[in-house]
Order: C-alpha cells, then structure tokens, then sequence
C-alpha cells in the first residue's frame, strides 16, 4: 500500500545536499499530489555539520554517521548527495535496509560497481533515480514530446554540449574531482548530463568515436605550491555519436572552456524543423518549424510557462521563470512520486549505468585513435 | 528581544499566497541567519482551499476566516496576498494586534488609504514589507551598487518598462481586474513594479508628464458574452520623470502589449558606463564600462553566481539561475530579517505609498494633457 | 522623356559623401531597371581631396567649388552631403539649375529655411530625396507592410529610439555638431531618424510632449584645452506622442547613452500582434503573431533575405546580409528611379519638412514644461 | 612594374559573378591604395546575359565565350565564378595566358585537379585566390590576431560549423549541386569554408576521424517529379579533429539543417579568453577575457567599427555594419592589392588545395568507420 508520507533521510550537506533539501521542501507545494515529504534526518560526516543542516534545512534529527540514518527504520527514503567514491557503499546498504534511493550521479566510478548497484536495486525491488537535473525542466519535457511527436519530421541531426569554465586555470590546483579513484574526469561529470539529455531526447547511442584528452597535464599540488601533481583524468571530451535510430551527431563535454558557467545545450534538426537549447537560458527553447510563410522564415524563442507542464506548480502565470532549485524540486517529486506509483519516473540506475556505458566506450575509443566502439 | 522563531501566518492562497508560501518554506535554508520561519496559519475565505493549502505548504492549521489569523496571538508575522481591496482592513486589524504585516502591492486602491496604512504601522512600531519581488534579484542589486559607487558616472538618463500581455486581446471579458474600485489599472498593477525600481536605483522621481489611457474602451461583461461593459482604467501609461537628482527617464507600464510576458526592464547610463536589464533573462545584466580597448568595445553580458549576494544562499555554483520564487525567498528572508533587526529591510509600507505617489501624480498629469506635475 | 543615363554630381568628401559613392557606384547592379548612374563630377571645399575623391570613386572631374557643378549643364543629379548649415544654400542653386537634388538630413538648421526648400523644390518640379537611410531596410519594408495589412491588428503602442555614444565623454570638446547655428542637437541629427521611422511605419504625429535636455553643459573648447565652452544645443529628447491614427507612443534621441554605436529602434504592437527591430541587428525583425499554438508562444527572429526586397537584387541567397552601404545603395537606387518614373520614391523634402515640424514641436513643448504641443 | 590600372574580366554571370562586379566596383572606394579595378570584359555560356550583366555592372564588352576573355590580351585578372567542373580549365587557361586569377571555391572536384591548378599558377607565376570570402570578416581578422597574440592564452580547443538548409527538405529535387562529377556535397561546398575558417585562425589541421553521410538518399529527379534518384553525395559531415598545433576540435558542415541559413561560426577557447562568433550576427565578436572581476565576469559582444581594420574603408563610424558583398569587397580589393604587391593576400589556390586535402581526409576516414586519418 502507498504511503501517506514519506520519511526523507538526506547523506551530505554540501551542494548538492543543499539542493535536495530545497527540493524536498518545496516539492509538495508544487507537486499536491505526492507523498508528504517529511523531513527526517540529515547525516554528514562531520556531525556538527549536519546539525547546522538539520537545523536550517528542518530537519527533526542529524547524524555524524550515515549508517545510522540508512539504519533508521523510519527512513523511507535516502538521498546520497557525497562523493562519488562513496555512492556504492551507501547505495548498497540503504537498499539493503529497503530504502529507496535517489543517488547523485555518476553513480560510481566504475562500469562494474554501477551494475552491482543496478542489480542490487532491481534484487530489492526498490526505487531508485539519479541525479540528472537538467532534463527534469519544462522545456526539455516538451523538446521530448516534439520530438516523439514528429515535429521535427525525421531527425537528421544532434549537437550537444556541457562546457564549463571551473577547471580552465592551469593555476587552479589538484582536487579530489581530479583524483582518478573516482572514476573519469569531464566526462563522467559533465559528460553524463549531455549523454543523459542526449538519450532522454533521442533515445540510445549505438556507437561512438571519441578524442578524450588532457588539456592541463600538471597542476599545482595545492593552492599556490610550486610542486605539481600530473592529471590523470581528461578535461575535453569530443564525440562523434550514431543514435540506434540511425542518424548521427557530436557531443562534447568540457570544463575547461574559459569564460563558461552552464553551457550545457543542444541543437537537433528534422526534416521538418529544429530545436536548440542552452541551459544559460533556461527557460527559452528556440524552435523552427519548416513550411511556414517564407517571409516570416525565423526560429521562434518560446518563453516558459503554465502550458508547459510541470511549471503551473511553480508559478499560474508565464514568464515569470524557474530556477536550477525549482528544477532539483521536479526531480525530488517525480522520484517520491514513482515511489508512490511503484514506478521510478526517471533516470533511475539502470538508466545512469546506460549512460556510463557510452563514457566508459568513449574513453575506449580514444585509447584507440577514435576507432569507432560499438555500445 | 529578536525571537529565534517567527510564526507566519498568510492570508489568500491564490497566485501570491502560493508565492509566499514557497518563498517562507525555503527563506531559512538560503539565509542560515535568520529567524525560524514556522508555517502557523492559513487562511482564505474558501475554508476547503484553506484547509488544501495548509496540507500542500505544509501550516499547521487553516481557516475560512482571516480575523481568525489576525487574532491568534501565536501568530508573529502577517502576509496579505488577497485582492487590493481588501489589504487596508487586513492590514490595520494585523497591525493592531501588533503583528508585522506583508502585504502585497499595490497597497491599496487610493492614496489616502496607503496614507492611513503606513500612518498605523508607524503608530505601532510593526515592520512592514510590500511585494516588490522584483528588485530582490541579486543583478538588481548590483546594478544599484554599482550605480551607488559610480561606476556609471554621472547618470544620464533612464527609461524603463513593466509590459505583459493579459489583458491585449479585445475578446478578454471584463475581470475583478478592471474593476475601477480596485484603483487604477496598468500603472497600479505593473507601473508600481518599474516606478520602484526606477526609485530602487536612482532614488526619488520629482515630476512626471504623463499619458495614461485605456485601450480597449469595451470588454465583453462575461466570457463569450456578446454585451460588453466600458473599461474605465488604464491599459497603458507612459510617464516622462525627472529624478531629484537631476536626470530625466522614461517610464512605461502596458498590460496589451502582445507577445509579452514579463518585458520588466530597464536601460540606464551614465558619462561612465551603461547597465541594461529585463526580467525576461533575470540571471542576467548587461554591462557596459567607458575606457577600455577600444578594439573590445561592447556590453558584457553578466551571468548571475554566488558572487552576486545573496545568490550565493540557494547555490554555490554560478550560472544554475535563480527562478521567480527565489526572489519570493529572498524578499520574506528579508523581511523576517528585517523584523529580527528592529529595521524594515524595504520596501515597506511608506515606500509603497511613495511609489503611489508618482502613480497617482502619473494619472493627475494625464488629465491636464500630460502637463508636468511635482511629487 | 525619361533620360537612360544620369550624370550624378556629389557635394562634399566626408561620410555621406563617400556613402553617396559607394551608392551610385552600386545602384545599377542590384537595381536593373534604373537609369544607368554616370559618375560626372564630385565637388568638395578643398579641391584636392575633390581630386583624390574623384579618382578613388571613379568620377570624371571634380572642383573645389561646387558652383561649378550645380551650373555644369551636363549633371542631371546633385547630391548635398556637406554640414547642414550649407544645404540650403546649395539646394537652391541646384533647383534653380533644375537638377534632381537629394540632400542629407536635417535638411537645414531652421524650419523656414527647410520650408523655402520645399517650396523651391516643388515650384521647379524637381525630384528630392532626403538621407533617411535606415527606412530603407528591407525589414523596415516589411515592417510596414505588415502593419499597413493589420498583420497586427488595431495598432497599440509605439516606442522607437535612438541612441548612440559619440558625445557621451564630458571631456569631447566642442565640435561643429553642437554648434547651435546648425540648428537643434541630437533631435535634430538623430531623432529627425526615429522621428521620419515612425512616421514611415505609423504615419503622422499629431502631438507631443517632450522634455529636450543639455545634459553636458560645458566642454572643453578644443581637444584637451582646459578652457571650456557652454553647450547650446540638446544631449537627450524624450517625447510622448499622439500619432494621428489615435495611438500614442514614445521617442528618444540621445547622444550620450554610452556604449551604444548605434540603437535605432523600435517595438510596435497591436492587438494581434507586435514587431521590434534594432539597426543593431539590421537583418532581423522580431515578430509575434498572437493566437497560435499557446505552447509555442514566443516571438520569432526574422533572417533576412531574397523573400524581403529589395534584398533580392544583392544577393539570391538568403542570410548573406546587407550592411550600411547597401541601405544607402537602395535609398539611392530608389531616388533615380524616382527621377526615371517622375515621382519621388521618398523621404523628400516635403517629409523632411514634416519630420523637422516634429522637431520643432518637441523643443517647443520642452520649453513649457512639456506641455502638449500639436503639430 | 606594378601596374597603376588592372582590367578585369569575370566568367560567369550568376550568384558569385554578380557579388564579383560588386565587390570590383566598390574596391577602390573603400582601398584607395590598390591598383585601379577596371571592368572591362563579363562572359557567360549564355551571351545575352554576358551582355545584359556588362550593362548592368558596368562593364564594357561581354561575350558568350569565356575563351575570348581569356584570350583578350587587355585582360589583367579573370575571376572564375562557374560551376566548379569548369574551374579547371578555365583557370588552366587564364594561367597559360598569364592572367592573375581569382577562382571560387571549391577549386575543383577532385584533389589531383587542384594540385595541377596549383602547379600550372606557381610554374606561370600569377597570383591566384580563391573565394572564401568570410575570413574576410573585420571581426574574424581581428580573432586571429587576438589568438596570435596569445589573448586567449594556450588555445584548448575549438568547434566550428557551418549549416544552411537549402537542401533539408526531401521533396527537394535533384540538382547539379549533388552530381557526384562535380565533387562531394556539403563536405565540399560549405565544409571547406569552416575549414578554412579553422587555418585561417588555428593552423594547419594534422588529422581527422570523420562521419560523413548522406541523410536524404534518394530525391526526386525533378521538381515534383513522382521519379527519383539515388542522392550519392553527402549531406552532413562532421569532424573530429586535431590541429597541429596540438589541440583538438569538432567542424560540422551540414546542409540539411532545417531553419538555418548562414549559421557558419566558431567558438574557440584557451587557458586566458574565449571567442564565440556567428556569420548570422557577422558585425559581432563574443570575447571573454578570464581574470577580470570577477562580479563582471561575462562575454562582451563587440560590435564592429573603424578600430577593426579594414571596417573604416567603408564607413568612418562604428555600429553602421558590414554586409556580405563588403566582405567580398574586401576580398577581391586584397586580390587586387596582392597583385601589385606581387604576393597573393589569399588564401590562394594553394591554401584551397590544404583545405581540400582535409575534405578528402574526412572522406577517407568516414569510409573506415571514422578511423583516424592523418593529412
């Protein structure tokens, strides 16, 4: 029987643990029909930490140990918001304890830890979804349907990118992000959102022939030494796709392009018209639609509003805009929602598994001169 | 003594009530230095929808009748988000039982009725606020910084613009909207916006030519109604203003201008450098600074980030966007802010009046063929 | 009978002298049914840039007095381009000699001597052409089409501006531009464009309001001199205008809105639709119709191209752009075949005329404290 | 000795033959340095309209034999502006007659054509170009130098594009643009405009892994034709590459790409700044310049004027804009220069020949599964 409310356990207090309590906060206001969030415990390893959290997210209780909140039986759901090195431990014993799971992506460093967590989760029967934000957005939503509905007549084409600036100083130094034990650089971190979109819209990539590179080969040890430690994870990402229906594409994922924040977007085109997107302006998408007056030729910049579901939650009048939060918010209450409907709304592990499968083949093919690799 | 927790209580769960609810749910996790906000009461004289939104928002009560709110002394804080009719006895009764009082603008249909609402605010000692969520953006507080500090030189000149586009078509019936004993129509409902942050910026308007109309003379009575009813407010008001400090602008405020949603902008320069905004891009503010390279002349278009306070409350990455309810959360983190401080963060209740000030010298100078009228 | 070659003589060396130039030279080639542009004499106060000029734009003599060529009886065509101050003068002279006379704008510093101008004109039954270029855009073409053919519905609101930086710097020294024996400042120089735009678009202004303002008010006498000198003349106008069509609207004129090279533009909605357009994007038009898919709502950027004539005649192919020379070419295309057909293509002095009456009335106004002025 | 007059003669009276008698006749005008263009012979396969283009662009003879211009000992320079089959031949006999010849691109249709084109112009000693007229671009020069100079720092990486949509709808029929004699299809026709877009900024390309399809494989043999036949050229290609210099990169050309007409731009970054530009908006450049402050950080949209040579030959002041046929202005009027200098401008027939070797590489790897091919 699906539950009334649902007991949320947060693991991480940082960015991302930030965004989910937002999220899970605001989701029933914008979501009437879900479980009741109800805001349980926050865990994080420094426990002082996680009682500041508590207090200020409202959370009833915190924990310096996350083993005691995926313990806590009252919990029904837990949310893995901690480095990526981390996410198979916790994924594992919080679906062993019968939790559902929302898990921050990627969802591990490797190929194989993934599976486990997929086959884990399927053993159990629980529900599960990944971190993939950006999809959840109205725009992207109806880009989806346009697409299935044969808007665009037969795709011909795809571009995606997620290009960010964080990583572009060869002064900047060496960071846990570019520590190898958790797994690819860009690619898997900025990578994956633009390989999950390109999916979401499109659906499989059936190959691909990949350049994956380091740009900065040494950085600083630490901020302002002198000594310097090699990089051993890529910062550029180029791929050439071919999509299982057939047509192909470029994807390219990028953190160390100067001068970009959230340059995270897509260009697709049909026979019939076209879309393009960036995630910089987030609630405009740009549409062609072929066949129209010649003189009036143009794409047309479409504004976010109530007729594009689910913004009516956030706001009845258009125009006025969501945010990166309202986004997190979505996702929170589409994942309590298949929880309630038996049913993950999406991208669940075996969905951020598929999309690591096609980084794991991009870095193949790189090793090989960009041979093409078959995923 | 500053309490450490303040009960709300709001009253109207309609648009604006549904705002404020978000924006109080999420205001302690984006500024950790604030009063405890606890979701108390809602009212709505509908008791069922009340009883819904108290359940959605996540109060621990509700009521069909205000005074019931007003009255409990538990009750801390008071939003007022119902029709503009009805703020003015709202408000006094919140005010006499000493409660700090949000209300949303405009403060009330007459000048004099604002007067006697900014009259008994000021007799108690309660801090106020007026939903002027716009300039709560972080750009728009840099671009006043900047202003503040120079950066522009001597201002030059200014024009702005409020413009959306529900009331364009001449087929929209007659709504609660237009109704005359609401006040006046665009210039109180979107030119409050722009004339705000006109005075947000610049500070203090000292005179205005004016020309308010109304376009669509006639509106069906009823949807699909074949009688028609005379329209006798505004559909739009173009105000030339010169500033107490010397400058002149423009100033627009239009509900029939077609195609927009949220066109709520502005331009102004100085002998130094120009800022250009519209709420259409919120993250966004365009920048242009005299002096340099002549060969990379041009507007910076800036994107918001955690260097843009208080941004940095809801992310700690720049380029994820803040939507229309972070501002709702910045505004009521302001103001519970303001009420722990003893200092209203603004705009109260005196700075709406001042902006109805320049509305009501807008409509007088209409009459006289837009001749020039001193505020 | 309608001559098959006209011999063109051009007043002047500088800007529009050049531009004139460029124009003639190209005229035949993207218009093919005008007569056939000979490229007779050039004149110019110092005969030796007359000299080089010649050579460089391939005309066959030329003068360093333009009595010479206004009493050539060979030139069939005079075009004026020297500082405004002279036009009179030189229009009359060639009027008298019975040539075709298209002159830059503002056709003279005062509105008598533009009225004598007129007169002359018109009792010579000469063809005049005055230099508002920018009307001549393709787009601006269309534009008015499609609000001649209520592509938009009943027209709104207006607002067009522009603007550019050229005196922003307080330290720019007094030049000839701001010499008041030109006649006004930047209503005159730049509002006479936005000013003849909107007319072009929306036909005649009946009245005004305007605030005319010297914003710098001293300046250095010569470059770098620390002497300074009084400005006379207007930095910024702003008006609020009535056209005839019942609709009212605003303009600005501005000289000193730094950063801006060259924002000339306007938005114009009715009830069912809305056009904007910037000269800083030439080749776009932004156009919204209202009552389509509501999902797709959103205003589309129209590309130029051979679906807008007279782009056609420069290039067959869409997207390629026309730039500043190829305005000019067609203005100067469309003045010969005024001469070819016996009717000026337009703006003539006659327009001017009626432009500079708005120009007028707007200083007039300013000086009554905006006070409506009807034209 | 360097001639004081060079006579002109042009094969070919279409789209490119008529932006040739533009770009001649406006050359001097905006060089006044470069020896003087006269137009003195136009051929076309077609003698009337040879004959009805030399009236119209202002030529003094014509013919329907392109072998009389070719063999008219007046002639100094020939500009190819035929159907690319032609090329050869053409500009094989203008060498031998010892004209200066400007050919359009592509060369010719295949790689051993144009080496033989390249060797007969070294062995004759003329000076050749070739079309690619959009490097010609104020803004794109000056994005050399910028990159040149190190203003972007170590360069990371680039992507280039360039998509029209003039075949993207697949009732459209059969033409001679996708007959496999004259060479591949889009690969060739745009394709080497954005790969030549990428040397003239970057370098030397080193190596590709390419995709190159055809996405509409059967057309109709003739308009509404209910036949049809087999396309064997491609339609989209894209490209990873490797530049010499040691990054790498992603070129796309595509002439399916629904919607699109001129979007041929780049982005390009590096450890210090990024460019971003578009012919769509060609008067613009997008700069960031990383290490500024950082509550400004944003691109700047440069707009075009005289501080970006040779923008001043065509117009004293910023902001007025550049149109195509000024780009081709600036091209033919560098031809005219390089010959007098005695050493080609360029990109000359050796430049188009790398250009097609990269073309050709694209090819190759395409048919090895994208394999790596180095150039």
């Amino acid at each position: 029987m699906s539950k009334s409310h649902l007991n949320i356990g947060i693991i991480g207090t940082g960015f991302m643990g930030k965004a989910h309590a937002f999220a899970y906060r605001s989701a029933l206001a914008a979501f009437p029909d879900i479980p009741v969030p109800v805001m349980k415990m926050i865990a994080d390893v420094n426990a002082e930490s996680a009682a500041k959290a508590a207090h200020q997210y409202g959370f009833e209780k915190s924990s310096g140990n996350w083993r005691d909140l995926v313990n806590d039986p009252a919990i029904d759901v837990v949310s893995i918001t901690t480095p990526n090195t981390l996410h198979k431990e916790m994924a594992l014993a919080a679906i062993a304890a019968g939790k559902h799971v929302h898990c921050e992506k990627p969802l591990s460093p490797t190929l194989s830890d993934s599976e486990d967590m997929v086959k884990a989760a399927a053993a159990k029967g629980v529900i599960t979804q990944v971190g993939f934000n950006y999809i959840k957005n109205p725009m992207l939503k109806m880009a989806r349907e346009m697409i299935a509905a044969g808007e665009l007549g037969e795709i011909t084409g795809f571009r995606g990118i997620h290009a960010e600036d964080y990583m572009h100083d060869p002064a900047s130094p060496w960071t846990w992000r570019i520590d190898p034990s958790g797994g690819p650089g860009v690619i898997a971190d900025l990578g994956s959102h633009i390989i999950g979109m390109a999916r979401f819209l499109l659906g499989p990539i059936a190959s691909v022939n990949a350049d994956v590179e380091t740009v900065i080969r040494q950085r600083p040890a630490d901020k302002g030494s002198s000594e310097t430690k090699p990089v051993l994870v890529d910062d550029i990402a180029r791929l050439l796709v071919r999509f299982e229906k057939g047509f192909g594409g470029t994807i390219e994922a990028n953190w160390v392009k100067t001068g970009r924040q959230m340059q995270l977007g897509f260009e697709v085109e049909g026979t019939k018209g076209s879309l393009a997107f960036t995630q910089e302006r987030l609630n405009e998408l740009s549409f062609y639609k072929a066949g129209g007056n010649p003189r009036e030729k143009g794409f047309t910049t479409i504004e976010s509003g109530p007729q594009h579901p689910p913004y009516g939650g956030f706001c009845v009048a258009g125009g006025h805009q969501l945010g990166f939060n309202d986004l997190k918010t979505i996702e929170m209450a589409e994942f309590l929602g298949g929880i309630a409907s038996g049913r993950a709304a999406g991208p669940d592990f075996k969905e951020a598994f598929e999309i690591q499968k096609v980084v794991e083949a991009a870095i193949a093919s790189s090793r090989q001169g960009a041979a093409r690799v078959r995923i």
